[in-house]
C-alpha cells in the first residue's frame, strides 16, 4: 500500500469537502423537528456508497429514523467486513457556547470545528474513504458491508429489530466501529470495553399549582427541594450508588486486572488542566480511570423546574423535572436497572409529592478480549501507521448496540477509534482534528489487509 | 355613607373598564425588555389621580422603576394618611398554563383572570375608586397621599432612598396599604405580621465545558448533583435549617401566643384539597399556620442546568443554578442572613466545584400591634361591611417596604388586605373576585371616618 499516503495527500481537500456536506445536514435523532434532516442525511450517504462503488445501497425504513446499507461482495468465500456508523448527532444546544455555528463547519488551527465532527459523522466517513481508496486502486482484499443507522445518540431503540429482520445480510465475520477515542495523538488505543446505560426522566409534582413562597413557603412540600434530596440520597459520602441492588452483577475487578490497566499512561494533572477542576471526585478506593472503566456512575444530565429566567420570582413550583442516567458496566442489565431505579425512587419520594419515573433509553456493557483476529489486526494496522503498538483501553462511554450486535448477529465488534478525548464530542466546539481524520484513513486499509492475512 | 353601596353599583362596570386599561400594560419590573411599560403604567396612574381631583400628581425618577406621587391636602391640621401600593407585576411565565392571556384580562365566573387583577393592580385599584367617592361627595375627612411604587417584585430596590430623600414630603399619621390577603369571602382578617426575605441565586461550575458523561461520569464532580447536595444539606430531617447561625435572631412565641394563634379558623382537608396535595410538610414540632406564620423558610424557587429538552442527551454539564429564597421572621436581618447564606454555600462546596452565591433581593419581616388607632380603625371598618369582627393573622409573604417605611419614615403601616389565598397571584391564572374588589372600596371610606374619628 506504498500509494495510500499519496493518494490521501492528493485528495485531501476533497474528502473534507464531502465531509462538510454531510456536517451541514442537522441530522438530531432526538428532535422531532430534524425529522426531515435525517432522510435527507441517509439519502446523502446512500448516494454516496453507490458512488464510491458498492454493488448496492439502499435507505431501509425502521419504527424509527432509516439505516443505510450497503455492500460490495467480491467473493462470499472471503471474509466480510461490516463497517458500523451512524450519521445522527447529539443535540448542539447550547448554541451560544459555540465559537462558530455547529452545522456550518469550519477548519481552525488544524481541527474541523462543528457538531458531528467527530461523532460519528467524521469518524464514519473515513470508512468511506478507505473504502474508495481500497476499490480504486484494486487492492480490496474482501467484501465490505455498511450499516450507517441514525438512532445512536437515542439509544438505537430500532436497530435492535433491524439486526433481527436481516440477519443473513448482515453477516460478517466482524463488525468495524470508529466511534470511540485513543489516548492521545500519539498514543493509539483500542477499545475492549464499554460501559451500558440507563437513561431516566424524573418527575416530581408537590401542589397543583405554583404557589406564592411567602404564603406557603415551609408549610408545603417544595418539588426542587425534594427533588434535590432524593437526587442527593441516590449517593453515599463514598461515591456509592444507594440504590438497592445496584451493585449486585457489577463485576470485581482482580488485583492483577487493576494493575494491568494502570499500566496505561494518565496524567492526572494534564487530567484535570484540560477541564479546569481543581479536584477530581468518584467513588472511594478507585482511580479515575478505574472510576470511568470499571465502576457503574450516576450522572444528572439535566434538572429543571421553576423560575429560571432573570431576576427574581418568589414561587414555590408545582413541578421539578430531572433526567438522570446510569453508566452500567458489563454484567449490569439495563434493563434491571430501571426497574431498581424506579422502584427505589418511588419508595423515597416523601408523601407530600407525587413521583414518576420513565426509562428513556439504554443498553448493555461489552468486553472485547485481546486475543481474537480481529484485535491483533486492528492493533497491527496502528503499529504501522503511528510507530507503536496501541495500549487496550476500557471506555467510560457507551456504544449499547456493540452488545447487542454480539447477542443479536453474533458478531463481534472491533472499536478503532481515531477521536481524541479533547474533542468534545457531546459539547460545544465539537471538533475533530485533521490529522486524526486523515491517521484513520490511512489505518483502516491497512486493517482489511491484516484481517484477512492473518484469518486465513 | 349611606349613599356608598349605590355609588359602587351605580359606577362599577366603569370601575373594572378602567382597571383592566391599567392592566393591558405588562409592567413586569423585573425584566428589562418592560422597561417602556413601567413608564406608560406610571403615566397612567399620575393621570388617573388628577383625574380623580389631586392637587398635584407627578411620575418621579427614581434610580430603578419611578414611583408616582400623588396628594390631595384638604387642612395640614388634618390627619394624613399615605396609600401605598404597587403597579408593577410578577412575570407570567409558564404562559401556556394560563387560560386566557395574562394581559387581556377578562371575567369569568364573577372574577378577573389576568396578572396584576389582585397583586396589586387590583387591590391599589380599590383606593382610588374609595377616593373619588369621598371626594366627589364631600366625605373626604383628611389629607390622602399616594404613593405607587413600580419595584414591589422585586424588592423595592429604590424605595429605600426616594423615602429617604422625601421625608417631609411622605409625612402621615398612617400607611394604609392593601397588598395581603383575608381568611376568606366571609372571614376578615388583617395581616399584623409579615415575614422578611432574603432571594439568592447560586452557580455550581464543575469542568469549563459541558463534558460526555459516558466518558467522564464517575470521575469528575457533576454540579448538578453537587448542587442537589448541597441544597439538599440546608435542611435536616425535622425540615429545619442548617446554616450556622440561622436562628440566632428567630423569636419563639410563648405558649399562650401559640395558643391565641391557632384559634384562627384552619381546614386542613380544605388547605390540602385546595392545592391538590397529599401531605403537608415543614418544621417539626409546629403547625401549618405556625410554619408560614412565625418561623422562617427555605426553598428553591427555580433550578436548571444541563439537557432540559425533549430526549436524551448524555452530558456531564459545566454549570448548575439555582434560585433559593428564604423567609425570615422578625428580628431575622435580611443582610446577616445573606452573609450566613453565602458564607455556609462557600463553606459546604466540595473542592472539585467552584460556587457563586448572590443576593438578589430582600428586606425585613414586621409586626404590627393590634391595639393603635390604625388598627381599631380597620377593624371597625371591616365589621361595618362584613359584619363580623376581622382577625389579627401574621402572613408568611413580604412586604420589605413595610419595615422600611417604619424605619425611614417613622410611620406604621395597616395592611387592608382583601385577596383570598386561591387567587393565584405569582402563579398562572391570577384571579380576583369582583367580590373582593367591590368590598373593598366599600370597606376602605369606613376607614377613613374611623381612623379621624379616632385620632381625635
Amino acid at each position: 500500500m506504498q500509494d495510500l499516503k499519496n493518494y490521501i495527500d492528493e485528495n485531501k481537500d476533497r474528502f473534507i469537502e464531502e465531509l462538510f456536506e454531510l456536517i451541514r445536514i442537522p441530522s438530531v435523532s432526538s428532535k422531532e423537528s430534524h425529522k426531515e434532516d435525517m432522510y435527507k442525511a441517509a439519502e446523502w450517504i446512500k448516494t454516496k456508497l453507490i458512488k464510491e462503488g458498492v454493488d448496492h445501497a439502499e435507505v431501509m425504513e425502521t419504527q424509527g429514523h432509516p439505516v443505510v446499507y450497503g455492500e460490495k461482495i467480491l467473493n462470499p468465500a472471503l471474509p466480510t467486513v461490516l463497517v458500523y456508523g451512524h450519521y445522527d448527532v447529539q443535540p448542539a444546544e447550547p448554541f451560544d457556547l459555540w465559537k462558530s455555528p455547529p452545522f456550518e463547519p469550519e477548519v481552525r488551527d488544524g481541527k474541523i470545528y462543528a457538531r458531528g465532527a467527530n461523532d460519528d459523522k467524521g469518524q464514519m466517513f473515513m470508512h468511506f474513504k478507505a473504502f474508495e481508496y481500497l476499490l480504486k486502486t484494486n487492492q480490496l482484499p474482501c467484501n465490505v458491508k455498511f450499516m450507517i443507522e441514525g438512532e445512536e445518540e437515542i439509544g438505537s431503540p430500532s436497530l435492535g429489530k433491524f439486526c433481527e429482520d436481516n440477519k443473513e445480510m448482515l453477516k460478517a465475520d466482524v463488525i468495524l466501529v470508529s466511534d470511540t477515542s485513543m489516548l492521545g495523538p500519539k498514543t493509539p488505543s483500542i477499545t475492549t470495553g464499554l460501559r451500558g446505560l440507563a437513561y431516566m426522566e424524573v418527575e416530581v409534582t408537590g401542589p397543583s399549582h405554583d404557589l406564592h413562597s411567602g404564603l406557603y413557603g415551609g408549610a408545603v412540600a417544595n418539588p426542587l427541594n425534594v427533588l434535590c434530596q432524593m437526587i442527593a440520597s441516590l449517593q453515599d459520602e463514598n461515591g456509592r450508588i444507594t440504590i438497592p441492588g445496584f451493585y449486585d452483577d457489577v463485576e470485581e475487578l482482580s488485583k492483577e486486572e487493576r494493575e494491568e490497566m494502570a499500566r496505561a499512561p494518565f496524567d492526572m494533572e494534564e487530567f484535570k488542566k484540560h477541564i479546569s477542576i481543581n479536584d477530581v471526585r468518584g467513588e472511594k478506593g478507585y482511580s479515575t480511570p478505574e472510576r470511568t472503566g470499571i465502576r457503574p456512575s450516576l450522572d444528572v444530565n439535566g434538572i429543571w423546574g421553576g423560575y429560571t429566567e432573570k431576576g427574581a420570582k418568589t414561587i414555590l413550583p408545582s413541578k421539578a423535572h430531572a433526567k438522570i442516567s446510569m453508566r452500567l458496566v458489563p454484567h449490569q442489565e439495563s434493563g434491571k436497572i430501571e426497574q431498581l431505579f424506579i422502584k427505589h425512587f418511588e419508595a423515597i419520594a416523601p408523601k407530600s409529592v407525587k413521583v414518576k419515573a420513565e426509562f428513556l433509553h439504554g443498553g448493555e456493557g461489552y468486553v472485547s478480549p485481546t486475543n481474537t483476529v480481529a484485535y491483533q489486526a486492528a492493533s497491527k494496522a496502528y503499529e504501522t501507521t503511528y510507530g507503536i503498538k496501541p495500549i487496550p483501553v476500557r471506555s467510560g462511554g457507551s456504544i449499547p448496540i456493540i452488545s447487542l450486535f454480539e447477542k443479536v448477529l453474533g458478531t463481534k465488534s472491533i472499536l478503532m477509534g481515531f477521536g481524541l478525548d479533547s474533542d468534545a464530542i457531546h459539547s460545544p466546539n465539537e471538533n475533530y482534528a485533521l490529522e486524526q481524520f486523515y491517521k484513520g484513513i490511512e489505518t483502516i486499509p491497512h486493517f482489511y489487509k491484516n484481517f484477512v492475512e492473518m484469518s486465513k
